[in-house]
């Protein structure tokens, strides 16, 4: 299940940036689960990685190497090479330098990210075996592939692109990731692959990232499960005719972190449409908070409330649920009798309680869409923020029951 | 669905606290549903309250009354009057008015209490009417009436009892609770009701009950969702013949002290059984943690993660998602390489990954039973906890997509 028609976005080729695919069989055999990309030389390299302690062999490396000039990703899907310890440390070193063997680079210039079940060794002769093939598949035409090679419980595979206008020059990005379960805010949440064919210096590279996913990786949460295994990196190749971006003030850089930011938004949000069993997309949206992280508090906690998502999977209007969760996301001194609460423009909450408006049937006919906003105004302060997140339903219980069968 | 067997508790009855019940139809006419309990003059009486800043309209009321001498509960299930605004106040106030006119009380020595659905108004007229009956009712003998009227989702009806001796004489210790769903530590989060004979200051019994409360119920989670709701009384009516327990030095407190802290325990143990389509039990045991938060954080995080919880419903020993939901526990500095974490006594994790002695097919021997130990050792300080947690099945969320229906 997902939320919303699917749509197979047009993805734009980024000039000086490379993709290649094929079939390691990892975890099945019917579909390509390994991915090269490949930046031309010259080009820059930003990356987000999980703030989970247990983070994955690969998450090690990829951090080690980010610094390296890096030119080449490796990633594979179907297993997380997690919870692996020494052996998966050696295990995602070998996949680096087996890329290197075959492109003529160095191991340290090789990125590895792996995303699918925790705690079992990296096939990795199987990857060894499959590699040339992917290598040979490079070309700036194949991100359609790659976006449905680094799925796993995805149902849907996920991608955006936008071309910005920079002095007459246009500027491209590109993006895919993968994630449907063990999602939540804490940095990037999710495998994440977005190249820009712009011009910038490395450091301007990883402040428009880091921006850009905050505001929408680590706004979207299915499970409150942060994965041992996300990461978010964007390449630039400088292959864009457009003059390089110099200054985080220019109008140039302005524009530029737009378009990331809008590819990551749509990418984020194509997560939350695909989260595990979802058949509701609600975005949280709360107002007039405090300071941004208390608005991302208060959104957070009702978008993990297990009671309200099972409401909204009933397209049951139990609002008292949403005002539980508001209640105790730990707002200090919260004065009740200000706050609002709307779904889908109905108000639900006034006063300190039940809206004297609200009628039953105004709420059944808000919590019936695929869609619904949860606004949330805490008529306190100036600050606002979005948290996506999807229903918990039947099959959220069955997907991961089954996980692993 | 609940873990293990159902037992009906021995209640002992406590001289000078009187119980009564009457079935006054607020959700079903086919059960009791109001509860007056009432306390012999020159008790004593004790409370810890929901930090849900959405409090329910009883809880503010039975706030204020507290420190009233209060000597009358009044107690209904099937609707929380919680997010009912001024309304749910007055109507708050009308129930110990009603209480205080057959006793010949005060308002303010009534504390009320309601259970069950959030946001619709309390049927005052329902209740008035079998208000009289309660009180009729009162007895030292009906603990397990009372046990059962205050059920909501509940499946099994919740008591405990325990005798100390003090200098050759019996104190008695008797408790009821209800909660299966919104529970999550954070005070009280269910509905409890303990009383004693034994006979000691205000002050002390608080003392007594706060940290009862605090080793118990707020150490079981089934969903992360703190209640509007929650309180936890503790009577205490001085008719043993025990002497007065003086001081909380005294040995005497200290046999108090742990007899509360046992019945408050065996009521939250099964409250965690009786955790909404609850399947298993799991204990999530944290030692060696820098201190008590840290070690209640970790412990809490395992316990919330819907990964976690799924697995375990499937018996599954998907060990990778235990250590993942460690990993973002949020321990600063934490070396995954001292972590070792064992799932009834088989050892999954150290070194930072899979222990090598690991076998699927003792794993999947482990997660078998219906109650299951999660041992997890941090390796770096001396302070634990338990918190006890239930799976999420199916019928969790059937039950919480159906509640209202």
């Amino acid at each position: 299940m997902a939320v919303g028609v699917a749509k197979t976005p047009e993805l734009l080729p980024i000039a000086g940036v490379r993709v290649g695919t094929a079939c390691a069989g990892i975890k099945r055999t019917t579909r390509d689960d390994l991915v090269v990309f490949e930046l031309a030389e010259g080009g820059s390299m930003a990356a987000t990685f999980t703030r989970n302690a247990f983070c994955a062999a690969p998450v090690t490396v990829a951090k080690e190497h980010l610094g390296q000039a890096p030119r080449w990703l490796v990633v594979n899907s179907g297993n997380a090479n997690a919870g692996t310890g020494a052996r998966g440390m050696e295990h995602a070193r070998a996949s680096c330098q087996a890329v290197a063997a075959l492109t003529g680079g160095a191991a340290n210039q090789v990125l590895p990210f792996s995303t699918g079940v925790i705690g079992e060794y990296l096939p990795l002769e199987k990857i060894a075996l499959a590699l040339p093939e992917a290598v040979a598949d490079l070309s700036e035409n194949h991100w359609h592939k790659a976006m449905t090679a680094i799925m796993t419980t995805d149902t849907r595979p996920k991608g955006a692109s936008r071309a910005v206008d920079i002095d007459g020059h246009t500027v491209t990005v590109t993006g895919i990731a993968k994630g449907s379960g063990m999602i939540h805010p804490n940095m990037a949440t999710m495998l994440g692959y977005v190249a820009t064919d712009a011009r910038l210096p490395q450091p301007l590279l990883q402040q428009a990232l880091s921006r850009a996913v905050e505001l929408s990786f680590n706004r979207v949460t299915v499970d409150g499960d942060t994965s041992t295994n996300d990461a978010c990196v964007l390449l630039a190749s400088g292959y864009s005719s457009a003059p390089a971006i110099t200054s985080a003030d220019s109008p140039h850089y302005a524009a530029f972190a737009a378009a990331v930011e809008a590819v990551c938004k749509e990418l984020a949000e194509a997560i939350a449409r695909d989260g595990e069993g979802a058949t509701k997309l609600m975005r949280i949206q709360v107002a007039k908070a405090e300071d941004e992280a208390e608005a991302h508090q208060v959104a957070n906690t009702v978008a993990l409330s297990p009671l309200v998502k099972t409401a909204f999977f009933a397209s049951d209007p139990n609002w008292g649920r949403i005002l539980a969760a508001v209640g105790r996301a730990g707002c200090d001194n919260l004065d009740i009798e200000r706050i609002t609460i709307d779904l889908n423009g109905v108000r639900i909450v006034e006063n300190g309680g039940r809206a004297p408006s609200y009628t039953e049937e105004a709420g059944v006919a808000a919590m019936a869409p695929e869609e619904i906003v949860v606004a949330i105004d805490l008529g306190r302060g100036d600050s606002a923020c979005e948290v996506l997140t999807c229903d918990f339903s039947f099959d959220y219980v069955k997907i991961n029951a089954e996980y692993r069968t």
